[in-house]
């Protein structure tokens, strides 16, 4: 047997080596403070169960509880998901207008595994994808590990975040694969109108592309905003929506996922069907989870689960509405940012303005408050674009108080 | 905006395009009969949870109960797992002589998505991996859906289903980028002895290929047989071994697996980060399921669950002995069929004598096995080998008298 030093280093796939998370490197080249001079307040992970304020339904827990102990729910389901969940979330997810069978629901492990699938089941290496910016960095982790090109739409702050749908239009060629839009938005807060949506299905009509729609925020909506389903305005063009448990339930971890296809015409019979047999190689989303889905989504007329998801759903929205309007309230008055109106889901992305402040930009704003304040939002480049800065709102109120008269502190101390 | 009509289908990728399940094309060209002879019993199935007589362990039930009303474990963790769950699956899984830290394990998705991210993770399209012939047919799935060649090496029923050592290393060529061993063996039920797997080592020793060892059956073993990790017979080969929970205990739907990477001398230094680098597009395994991991790995020792978890082991293991000792002194009395030891998993191979019964082969004897007598086992070539079928023997052992004796009149039946 010879000697173990003449081993060569066993070199990773090239599918590993695309698979890089711009979120973490630039987060990994932020220097947390060891000695911060305050208590830290997080206001960067987009995950509503951190302070302890916003927790899931007991439905849910209680079904959870119950199911576990049955041990009726421990064995191997459907790689796309049980019957019963996927008819739940058929029916739940399903309008007049784009009606949903189990046949086209495909669940994953979380929106993210459902979103690699989604992607990743219609596009080659060498197709693109027409991505927002900014924009949730896992859609270019994915095309980047695949080699499936992006091509970025901008999302406009003036117009509060709209795409720029004429530019859309433009970037369109033989080997667009699909429109992917998110709405309501991560990193932006925003929730596009009606109209708005109509442009962008207008667009795909005109050039026969399909639209990928992460809608993973859907019904997280504040004042007069109101979400639509992107695939209940069209007739004609195919929507492949995902969806989750995990920003409607207050349960990110647990990781359920999924793909609600709305055909048009047999357009993605190939494709929905492609989904099945990608599923059937990770297999889905936890058998235990998915026991309790029927409950939390189709809870009977009437019943007692269904008023105590109301209550859930009517706490947990509201405090987020509340903390929405209070951060606008808070960050507005503040010399030196520009925010622009969150109006859904539990972000808001605020303009530096580098007129005022002596500031070096996004990265330089988010470390130096960091240092300076103990409070730590994400720099826009995450997100793929300079100069803002995301807040996460879902702290209880006087945690958000406190990180936002830091910030002003740090604004008026930045001032030129 | 113009006519639906005009829109062409949407094709799928060739990733989807290349993912296609053997199992699931033999199984759906087999009939399932519209009105059985007999109430069916399936014995089709490699889940233990199916019958009912076996349960996963208190310990287990008990700790996702107090977790998920605690509300702690809903949020979002490290892609990888959580760092006292992959501390708990390093103590667990480390030995003297292959010891692992945290840092050597990544969870996935169940024992698929580990298996998925091993050896998607190590191999390019065009590369080449040695699989077991027969197998469990996942890993040639996923390996067909990223472009990565297969070569077989036999695995031999005289031998106890020992592999073909010699094949195994005339096979390997400079794009082999790893072995892949099963151990103990879906579909075979097979253990390795020490010996073989020093054989094994000595292979992808001379020449410099890493090993993936999917042990996911691991410590299922009967009477004489041990089961030998083999990442602890060599200092030398590096082994990514593949784990998960489903099998340990009785919880396959629960989609909780993990590899640990068993470097020697910085040889997969790159391959283990990019293992974590993949972890980030799916994020892993569920958060509440997490939580209980070191509840059932490493109990206190003297602790009430440690005894609870012991008492859980016996029974389950002791059943699976019984019952493997019942099918095959029940089964080696059949004339027609030539009964494959089982030593351990909770599998077992017949070959069928072709000679002595008027039966076509495997397809032609589970066909007619389950139109006339109600019994459902797995054709051999489920598992890529003519002329056996695979009987899982979890079930209660009246139910499995039941099915054999019927297998008894059917082969008497079928005596030319």
């Amino acid at each position: 047997m010879s000697d173990a030093a003449v081993w060569h280093t066993t070199y990773p796939s090239e599918l590993a080596n695309n698979t890089s998370n711009p979120i973490r490197k630039i987060v990994d080249g932020i220097k947390m403070p060891k000695n911060p001079v305050k208590p830290m307040i997080l206001l960067s992970l987009g995950d509503p169960t951190v302070f302890g304020n916003l927790a899931c339904p007991d439905v849910l827990t209680d079904a959870i509880v119950r199911n576990v102990k049955s041990h009726k729910h421990n064995g191997y389901i459907h790689s796309a998901g049980t019957e019963a969940a996927r008819a739940a979330i058929a029916t739940r997810f399903g309008h007049a207008d784009a009606p949903l069978t189990k046949d086209d629901i495909i669940i994953a492990s979380g929106g993210s595994g459902a979103l690699d699938m989604a992607i990743t089941g219609i596009c080659n290496p060498g197709d693109n994808i027409l991505l927002p910016k900014p924009a949730f960095s896992l859609y270019k982790v994915i095309a980047d590990a695949h080699k499936i090109h992006v091509r970025y739409y901008d999302l406009l702050p003036e117009k509060n975040w709209e795409a720029d749908v004429e530019q859309m239009a433009s970037l369109i060629d033989n080997r667009t694969q699909a429109i992917l839009i998110n709405n309501p938005s991560n990193p932006c807060g925003s929730v596009f109108s009606k109209q708005h949506l109509q442009d962008i299905l207008a667009v795909a009509e005109a050039h026969r592309v399909p639209i990928i729609a992460d809608e993973i925020y859907g019904d997280m909506t504040y004042g007069a905003s109101t979400f639509y389903p992107v695939a209940s305005l069209t007739k004609t063009v195919p929507v492949i929506s995902v969806c989750g448990l995990a920003k409607l339930f207050c349960v990110p971890g647990w990781r359920v996922g999924w793909i609600a296809v709305h055909d048009r015409n047999d357009i993605l019979k190939d494709v929905r069907a492609a989904y099945f047999k990608l599923s059937t190689i990770v297999l889905g989303a936890n058998s235990l989870i998915q026991s309790a889905i029927p409950d939390v989504l189709t809870p009977a007329t009437g019943s007692a689960d269904e008023k105590s998801l109301a209550t859930f759903k009517q706490h947990y929205y509201s405090t987020l509405e509340a903390n929405a309007k209070f951060t606008l309230e808070t960050l507005k008055s503040i010399p030196g940012l520009n925010v622009v109106v969150p109006q859904g889901a539990m972000y808001v992305m605020c303009g530096i303005n580098l007129d005022l402040l002596d500031i070096e930009g996004d990265l330089d704003f988010t470390q130096k408050l960091l240092d300076e304040e103990a409070v730590f939002v994400l720099p826009g480049q995450c997100f793929n674009i300079p100069n803002f800065f995301r807040v996460v709102f879902s702290a209880p109120q006087d945690k958000l108080a406190e990180a936002y008269e830091r910030i002003r502190q740090f604004c008026a101390r930045h001032t030129k």
